[in-house]
C-alpha cells in the first residue's frame, strides 16, 4: 500500500500538526502533544466531554472535538490506546469544575489507561465518570455484553452526551444520557479488504479477493462469518438480522441510522447500501428520524461498511437534534 | 476489488435512490432519472446554477447541490458524461427565468452534450451560459490552457458562482465570477493506486506498488511523471512547483486551498500532506484564507491526493465566505 506520509513512525504527530494548523476554530494544542482541546473549553459550569482512542480511525476521535461535541481528546498511536498521561491531560483540559464524562470504547488498553488516569484525576480533585461503549453485536454474545467492543456507536454516544452537557445536565445526568445512548445502540461491520498500518507496511490480517468478513472489528479483529462477497442487498439483510436479532424494533419505533465507510469505500456504495437498509426498516414500520452516511469511523484504508442503529426515546431524540459543529459531524438545524 | 453494490450496471441508479431517500433537504428527484434538484429551486429571480459530470467522483457532482450551491445536476454513468437530455432537464429544473449558469469540466463528452442541450434550451427560451473548468495544470502546457481538464477546482468555481447568484448577480455577473474563480485556480493530482469501475471489474490503468504518478487525471488519464513513492514533503514540494510555476503567487497573496483525497486516502494522510503545503506557502508569505481538506472530488477507490489553489481578490474572498449547505461542503460562518 502506497502512502502519503513522511516518517512512518511519526504519522500521528505529523497529522495532529496538520489538524491544528488547519482548524484553529476546532483545535488548540495542549502541553501534552497527544491531546487537543476545543478552544473555548473548559466552559464554566459545563460538564467536560472527553474521549480518546487509537489513531487511524479518522475522523474519529479528534474529528469530533467541537461545539456541543467533545471538549478534549487523547490521541493514541495507530490502533493503540492513548497513554494514561494523555487521558489525564484531556481530563484537565476539559474540566471547568463541573466534572468530566469520559466516553470511550471497550478495549483493554483504553480501559486500563482510563482507570489509571481517573485515579490521578481523583487526587487532583477532578471528578471523572465514564461510559464504555460496547455497541458491536458481533464481538460477543448477548449474554456477555460487557465483552463487546465499542465501534461507530461511540459517535452517537458522544453526540448525546455532549448535547446533554450543552443543555446543562450535571455529571450524573450526562453519564446517564450517554449510557442510555450506547445501551440503545447496536452496530455490526463488514470488511471487504484489509488495511495497512504505516509503520508495519503490510496488512496484519487478510481478506481474500472475492471474500468478505461479517462482524470484523475496527482493527481487523476476527468476525463471525467469512463468505464470498454478496450483493449490497444481501449484506444489508444479513447485517440487519444481527442487529435486530439483538435489539428488536417495534413498528413505529424511531431510530437514528449511522452508516460509515471504513476508509476506502466509495461514498456511492454507502448510498447503495443505505437504500437497502432503509427499504427493509421501512417495511418493518421503523422510522428513521435522522441518518448519518459517510466516512465517520474508519480503519485506515479498509474497504467495508458499518451499520449502527440507535433506538430513540423522547430524551434521546431531543438530544440528537441539538445543533453541533465539528469536522466529522456538523448539524445545522 | 470487492464492492458493496447490487447490479454493477445499475450502480448509478441505485446510488441516486439512496441519496434522494437519505436527504430530502437536499434532493428532489425530477422526471429525468439522472437529474436531481435542490427542493427550493428554481428560486424566483435567482440565476440557476447547474453542473453535471460522470459518476464515481462523489461527493462530486450531486453532493454539491444545496443552499447557495448547485440548484440541479445532471448525472452521468461512471466516468462518463451525462446525456444532453439530462443537461437540458437540469437547465429546466434550475431556471426561474433569470437564466442558468452551467459550470462544468473540460471533457469532450461534457462539452458535446452541454452544447446540444444549450441549443434545445435556447429553443425553449432558457438562457444558458457556461464556464468550462480547466484547472489541471498537468493536463496541457500553459500555452494550450483550453485543452486542460477540469478537476477539483470545479468545486470552488461552483461555490463562487453559486454565492454570486445567491447575492443577486445577474447571469453575466455569475458567469464572470465563476470564470474568474476558475481562471484563478490551479490544480494537480498525484495517484498512488488505480481504481476499478464496478461494471468493468478490474482497473483500467495501472500504478505499480511502490510507484506514484504525478499529474494523473480523475479517470486515470496519464500524468506527467512516474516515480517511486516519495515522502509527503517531497510530494508537496513537487506539486507546489507545478502549481506555482503556472500561477506565481506574490508575498501577502491570499488563497483558498482545497486538498482532496481520491477516495481511498486515509484522512490522516491528507492532514500530513496539508501541513507540508501550508509550511511551504507560509514560507513564501502566502496567506491561506480558507482551506478545505477531505474527500471532496474522488475517483472511486483511487489512492492519492489533489492540490488546488485559488488566488483571491476582494470579490472572490467575499464570495467564498458566503455560507453554504450541501452534503459535500457546509460552511457555517
Amino acid at each position: 500500500m502506497n502512502r502519503i506520509i513522511n516518517d512512518p513512525d511519526h504519522v500521528v504527530e505529523d497529522a495532529i500538526l496538520g489538524y491544528v494548523a488547519a482548524h484553529p476554530e476546532f483545535y488548540t494544542a495542549t502541553d501534552n502533544a497527544r491531546v487537543v482541546k476545543y478552544p473555548p473549553a473548559p466552559l464554566k459550569g459545563k460538564v467536560g466531554i472527553v474521549s480518546g482512542g487509537g489513531s487511524g480511525h479518522e475522523p474519529a476521535f479528534l474529528g469530533y472535538v467541537g461545539k456541543n461535541m467533545l471538549d478534549a481528546v487523547a490521541i493514541g498511536e495507530i490502533f493503540s490506546s492513548p497513554t494514561a498521561g494523555a487521558f489525564l491531560a484531556a481530563f484537565k483540559a476539559a474540566d471547568s469544575g463541573a466534572g468530566v464524562a469520559c466516553l470511550y470504547g471497550n478495549y483493554a488498553g483504553d480501559n486500563m489507561n482510563v482507570k489509571m488516569a481517573m485515579k490521578k484525576a481523583g487526587s487532583a480533585g477532578i471528578a471523572v465518570k465514564t461510559v464504555v461503549a460496547n455497541d458491536d453485536v458481533a464481538s460477543a454474545p448477548a449474554g456477555e455484553i460487557e465483552k463487546r467492543r465499542g465501534v461507530a456507536g461511540e459517535i452517537l454516544m458522544w453526540k448525546i452526551g455532549a448535547a446533554a452537557a450543552a443543555l446543562g445536565y450535571d455529571l450524573d445526568g450526562v453519564i446517564g444520557a450517554a449510557q442510555k445512548a450506547i445501551d440503545n445502540c447496536r452496530s455490526i461491520g463488514i470488511g471487504l479488504s484489509s488495511c495497512t498500518i504505516p509503520a508495519v507496511g503490510k496488512p496484519n490480517f487478510h481478506i481474500a479477493d472475492g471474500m468478505m468478513e461479517i462482524g470484523i472489528g475496527h482493527h481487523g479483529e476476527p468476525g463471525v462469518e467469512v463468505s464470498p462477497v454478496q450483493s449490497a442487498a444481501v449484506m444489508a439483510e444479513t447485517m440487519l438480522s444481527y442487529v435486530l436479532g439483538d435489539m428488536p424494533l417495534d413498528k413505529g419505533q424511531e431510530v437514528v441510522l449511522l452508516i460509515s465507510g471504513l476508509g476506502a469505500t466509495p461514498v456511492m456504495e454507502l448510498y447503495i447500501y443505505y437504500a437497502e437498509i432503509e427499504k427493509r426498516l421501512g417495511a418493518k414500520g421503523v422510522v428513521t428520524h435522522r441518518r448519518y452516511i459517510g466516512n465517520y469511523f474508519t480503519s485506515l484504508d479498509m474497504m467495508g461498511v458499518t451499520l449502527t442503529i440507535m433506538k430513540l426515546d423522547d430524551e434521546l431524540k431531543k438530544l440528537v437534534d441539538v445543533p453541533a459543529r465539528s469536522l466529522g459531524l456538523t448539524q445545522v438545524e
